[in-house]
């Protein structure tokens, strides 16, 4: 027999962690529904042609590719097995790949399902993805994303609603978080100001570094990449304004950075003071290159919790052409995701969860003769149809043996029946807390419980 | 640009449709829930080590499998290659295959965490399975399986706590269902009485067609395994008796059979009276053969839908031996599951989806001018905050430009919101079924929505 294990990089779930992350899905979902977005699923399997070329180099090669089914080497070319090209086999072998994020299925869906939905149209996606990462703690080969996203309309009012969504998400949760806003064409008016827009690109990648590599790091990433010192210097000092009105009068005069700074005014402007988590933070660059416009990042508030760190828990932004690649073009859209992952791991550590989350079996029946054990079962489904989870011991075996299940089982309330409980139609309930006990009737325990 | 499409036997789900399913879901798992049932979830790739072999050779044949990333070819034997031996490069390049069914992913789960869980312990768990069948109507590469198990006793109370939660499910769902319960040791005692225990599993493989190839196919194929025509025909006179009654007087001096009836005995015993649905039907015998004792299978009440045919909607039963597969022996365990496939296709036949299921969002607002626009945010924000799903448009547009999107949207009510609207702080709300219109406050608005 071999040793029974699960690939590297997947996880089981146990019940308590089941109930958890189930918790923050339903909290998030609750809120996407009041905010009018709508579900939909997308197969864990795609076409290949669906998938490849849209996650660049690293990402096609961190896809996961499913074997075709049948002979699949009769018609593979047989010089390329002889070479052992795997390169050049792959897709002659697999045809269909693990989704490796929700965006891509999502432009998809849009693109096929265009007669069937209404633009704007607002959805979201709780969903697996799978990506052949190095496995190493807190990244995962399988895990869920969650994606929330309008495309077909290009309003700002949208960037304002997924802010909102971010901040009552969090205070439903009870994590203190911050909500970091900025805009590509604010970046774009760094570059404008420090005339180096044939280096825009270059530029962001350094910003977006600074948590990482610091001031120094960045002034020289950029100096490497052909920014003269005095540009790069034009750069960093504009980053020290932190403020949305000092950056309004130093991009005065550039097209697109005095834009970008428009709209993010006007993204605070519909909040009206409403979300005081929002922040302008003019350093967020966000490493993906299809942002057009504004862009989000949810942080862990750490004033609120010292000695916590942590990576971001959100982020997104605004794309101009999510579906022009399945050849639907003109499709603006902007969505923010959230990273259940870290959210569990935040709620974890800071000890969140309500305790009901969890929340099991409320009472154990124990049965003392094989009658007893037969009324405990009708018993017991009265109490279930009352809505309220109890369990029977599955045989009138030793109290010793039973109450020791319930004790493992951590059992609020166990309901003792034997011959003189039956014959009175009570149980004999205790708490296995306080440790006081008294009869009560079926009725009596259900009023009780449902308090 | 290819045409863009998803794998054959897979699908999209859109938002109606996803709503739906999630009811049929929350529904089932709420009973769970009462019962006392813990949800786990297992990863979506398994190793292929614990998945083959398990489901038989049309099951390995069916098992998607994963390739290996990176240069997969590399070690592979070359004249394997060579040959284009499909079945011997398999295990060299893909060491994952997609989960197949609950089941085995349970066994491996419970021998793995055996120091993490109590025994009885009782699972429910609603996850996807993938096989490469050849699609076709209402056959699926990916579907989901719901799934709930009680492992580690050999308690009758369980057979008769399954048959609760199917009873309870169904009327919940308001689907007037069958429940049927056979017994192994029944079916072997079928063969008891015709003497031919040599030949039981050929006889419960024909037996179980009788629906399909009725009582003279039955016949011919035990006829053609065999079994003589005197003996068929003992069995098939025994199949007559629809009443556990004279079963019980005709097995009276079989070992197995007595024994399989006096389970079948209990099982009605506990639910004393509760579950008319339940009927014992000595014909049932369903594929597997790893069943060992009670036997169920749920079919939709045809005498309540005329003209209405369904395969069955559920199915499982009493195994002895789930995982010494894995080196775990002597785990006794019972279980069923629920066809969430056809259950869907159920309800949306007979039309038994609650109207509310589907409920989206209640009111939109239109907004005439800018300002009203910022106004029309923040009315909504404060009737979100109360749950009510709600939308705004998303920007002043023209007023039949925005009402035409509200009724592509299905909305109940709609709130107008111009000039004079805003600056008495109220909103125009038209009921868009009645189509009558009034003034109203949002306090008011959410009263009203909220009753």
């Amino acid at each position: 027999m071999a040793k029974v294990s699960i690939p590297k990089g997947t996880r089981d779930f146990l019940p308590e962690q089941v109930a958890r992350r189930k918790y923050i899905f339903s909290v998030i979902e609750s809120v996407f529904k009041t905010f009018g977005y709508l579900p939909i699923e997308t197969p864990t399997m795609e076409n290949l042609a669906t998938l490849t070329g849209k996650y660049g180099e690293e990402g096609d090669r961190l896809l996961f590719k499913v074997l075709n089914n049948g002979d699949f080497l009769a018609d593979v070319n047989s010089d390329d097995l002889i070479q052992k090209a795997s390169a050049k086999v792959i897709n002659q072998i697999s045809k269909r790949g693990l989704r490796y994020d929700l965006t891509v299925p999502f432009a998809r869906f849009v693109v096929m399902h265009q007669n069937d939905i209404q633009l704007p149209f607002k959805r979201y996606q709780i969903q697996q993805v799978w990506r052949a990462d190095r496995p190493q703690r807190g990244r995962y080969q399988e895990f869920y994303q969650c994606d929330v996203d309008v495309v077909g309309s290009d309003s700002l009012m949208y960037e304002a609603e997924l802010v909102q969504i971010y901040a009552t998400v969090f205070r439903k949760l009870g994590i203190k978080a911050k909500i970091l806003i900025n805009n590509r064409k604010v970046l774009y008016g760094l570059a404008e100001a420090a005339g180096i827009t044939d280096k825009f690109m270059e530029m962001t990648i350094s910003i977006d570094k600074l948590d990482k590599i610091g001031r120094d790091g960045v002034r020289n990433e950029m100096i490497a990449k052909g920014i003269t010192a005095q540009q790069a210097e034009k750069v960093l000092s504009l980053l020290d304004d932190t403020s949305l009105d000092t950056i309004e009068q130093a991009f005065e005069q550039l097209e697109q950075g005095s834009l970008g700074v428009r709209e993010i005014r006007n993204v605070f402007g519909y909040l009206d003071g409403t979300v005081p988590e929002l922040e302008f933070d003019i350093s967020l660059a966000r490493g993906l290159n299809y942002y057009t416009g504004c862009i989000f990042e949810v942080k862990v508030d750490t004033s609120a919790y010292p000695d916590f760190s942590m990576g971001s828990i959100g982020g997104g932004g605004r794309y101009d052409d999510l579906t022009g690649v399945f050849g639907l073009n003109n499709v603006s859209g902007v969505g923010v995701s959230f990273g259940a992952e870290r959210i569990y791991d935040v709620m974890e550590e800071l000890n969140l969860f309500p305790e009901d989350v969890t929340k099991d079996i409320q009472i154990l029946f124990i049965a003392l003769d094989e009658a007893s054990h037969h009324f405990a079962f009708r018993q017991a489904a009265l109490i279930r149809e009352a809505g309220i989870p109890c369990d029977v011991y599955p045989e009138p075996a030793k109290m010793k043996k039973q109450m020791s299940f319930a004790n493992a089982r951590n059992v609020p309330y166990v309901a003792i029946i034997g011959e003189s409980e039956r014959e009175q139609g009570v149980v004999s309930l205790k708490n296995m807390i306080s440790g006081s006990q008294r009869n009560a009737t079926i009725d009596e325990v259900i009023e009780m419980m449902s308090e």
